[in-house]
């Protein structure tokens, strides 16, 4: 259950979930939904969820895969569906896939007729330790990722562990680089389990998965519970992710995935913070090992280079009146977000980064 | 003051208000701001507020003017112009001019960066006593009228009575019919000062202008006070605006003014309900008397047809789960929501409207 007084919901983690009627229909209030998920995701888990929904006014729409999508276009697609089906503001809106269904769902919800409800139902790592848990819902703009958004919390998030066996290699390193992150910004003990867990996880053993995925939504629902707005600590979330980012845009959206972009951009900001004298070399080796044994990137892509990294690390939300806000770490489990740090040794540790 | 809490903000009423650095700059917490507006209201205002924010980052963005303008290609060039500037989720927008640019503005600031400040300098008087509070922003869709939007409260709304010189009649008369409106739902003592005042408003007198704009944000402020998203009696100020967002729809946006449709709309709910036995015949005759004499518009254009106006109504957000709920009246000052009524009587009343 994430706390938020009126607008709390609850996170069902288990196996076998996408069979069970019961937690989709308790958190539908209407008499209609419409399921949104992508090409990929649908052949496999579509006609699971269906037979719940049979008595109600059921839509869907299926939308191409790829974070390249996360568009308004995209949003505007949705708009389109729904007022062509003549859903109106008590239907309810059903994200299944990964993150960036998640987010463009939650987003076309937040905004179709001022506000509808939604559900999440994430089949990524990624999406079920991070995007569905917490109403940031949005899409991206050419000239930056998720630029454009709403907070806007989904009456239930139900995650099927089960649908973590479809998931190729490549994306379930990417979800254990968010699962890395708790670690690493608040939970040191989550992150010495993961150093002694790294090949369950790797080898997917429902146990390991299990408790990744329910420690790593318990940890975030403290810290959005706490700050659901993010006027303070729930930036923490963000560690990773204004180096993150800017790989993920300077590259163009798609090319590397959100969790290796976060995994590398965790390092970066490692790496700054040991130059900065708030954190140990040791650490640092920690945290490489971890990343590479989970087989995530270390190193930004060179090619991109130092200027143009940082000229797209400006633009990033985390940017208050001028200042360039990061998420830094003064040891394993203790981050902390300031704008209180000697900017030329950002640029030389994204000069000797990209220099690589 | 409209009174929510955490999201309280003054509204500000009064002659040459556009002179007080004060108002503006107390509503501003950042160190950036950005002034939207557009071609016909820009020559006239902007230059009055721009000297109190010289010593901010200063950003402005010109629109065309037009409810033809109000889709979401124009809020993604405001996303477009607030990134290329570079400015962050401090900055504040000001919405300068009518309805639709602080609709559009609003729903901007709602999506930027996940929700950014902005304020409601409104210009006419339609914006002044009805859109520039309360909250709701958004644009339109090929497929219906503020389809897509959000809930984001401004910081401050600044009405300076003096913008009024420089509107067009027919679009003073637009605004009246809001006016009407607000009268005719909820405070019948307002409707007998209108009929007794209906001269002076249209002669454009001080005096009567603000107490008409006074009374207006004040009953407007009380119902959004006690029902913020619209969960009940709120949509009591929808009264009208069914059959209004219809016409406006059917005759492609622009066409009439938002407020005429309005008016419109507002006789044809008053008909109904004469024909559903719950209002007096003498009702319709004052309302349709003061409709008239504020230069507004009786009768629905004959061209849309029944059918297509009964279609266009039904994708309206009032509906819910398939049944059109209405403003209907059950008195002059007693306007009641429902979906409770015989529906034949609608098409019939709408049968005798466009057959005219």
């Amino acid at each position: 259950m994430l706390d938020l007084g009126s607008r709390s919901y609850p996170i069902h983690i288990g196996k076998g979930l996408l069979d069970r009627s019961d937690l989709l229909r308790s958190a539908i209030k209407g008499r209609s939904a419409v399921i949104v998920s992508n090409e990929t995701v649908a052949p496999f888990y579509l006609h699971r969820i269906r037979p719940h929904l049979q008595d109600l006014r059921l839509g869907e729409v299926i939308l191409a895969d790829g974070e390249q999508h996360k568009t308004l276009a995209t949003v505007d697609a949705i708009y389109t569906a729904l007022l062509e089906g003549q859903f109106d503001r008590n239907a309810t809106l059903i994200a299944l896939g990964g993150g960036v269904i998640g987010d463009i769902t939650g987003f076309a919800a937040a905004t179709y007729q001022r506000g509808i409800d939604f559900i999440q139902v994430p089949t990524t790592l990624l999406s079920q330790v991070d995007s569905s848990v917490g109403g940031k819902t949005g899409v991206n703009h050419p000239l930056g990722k998720n630029m454009i958004g709403a907070f806007h919390q989904p009456r239930a998030v139900i995650i099927d562990t089960d649908t973590l066996s479809t998931l190729p290699d490549r994306e379930l390193s990417a979800g254990i680089a968010e699962v890395i992150k708790y670690g690493l910004l608040g939970d040191p003990d989550f992150f010495s389990w993961l150093e002694n867990n790294m090949e369950a996880l790797l080898d997917r053993e429902p146990d390991a998965l299990a408790f990744a995925i329910r420690r790593s939504c318990q940890d975030k629902a403290d810290i959005v519970a706490a700050d659901e707005r993010e006027q303070g600590r729930r930036a923490l979330l963000n560690l990773g992710h204004t180096f993150g980012h800017a790989i993920e845009t300077g590259l163009g959206y798609g090319c590397w995935l959100h969790g290796e972009a976060v995994a590398c951009g965790m390092l970066m900001a490692a790496r700054l913070s040991v130059d900065l004298g708030w954190l140990e070399p040791l650490a640092v080796e920690r945290i490489e090992s971890l990343v590479r044994r989970a087989g995530l990137p270390t190193e930004p892509p060179a090619a991109l280079g130092a200027a143009r990294l940082r000229a797209l690390m400006s633009v990033d939300k985390k940017v208050i009146d001028g200042a360039l806000r990061l998420v830094l770490l003064r040891g394993i489990g203790q981050a902390v977000v300031t704008a209180d740090y000697d900017s030329s040794l950002l640029d030389r540790m994204l000069e000797r980064a990209l220099a690589a």
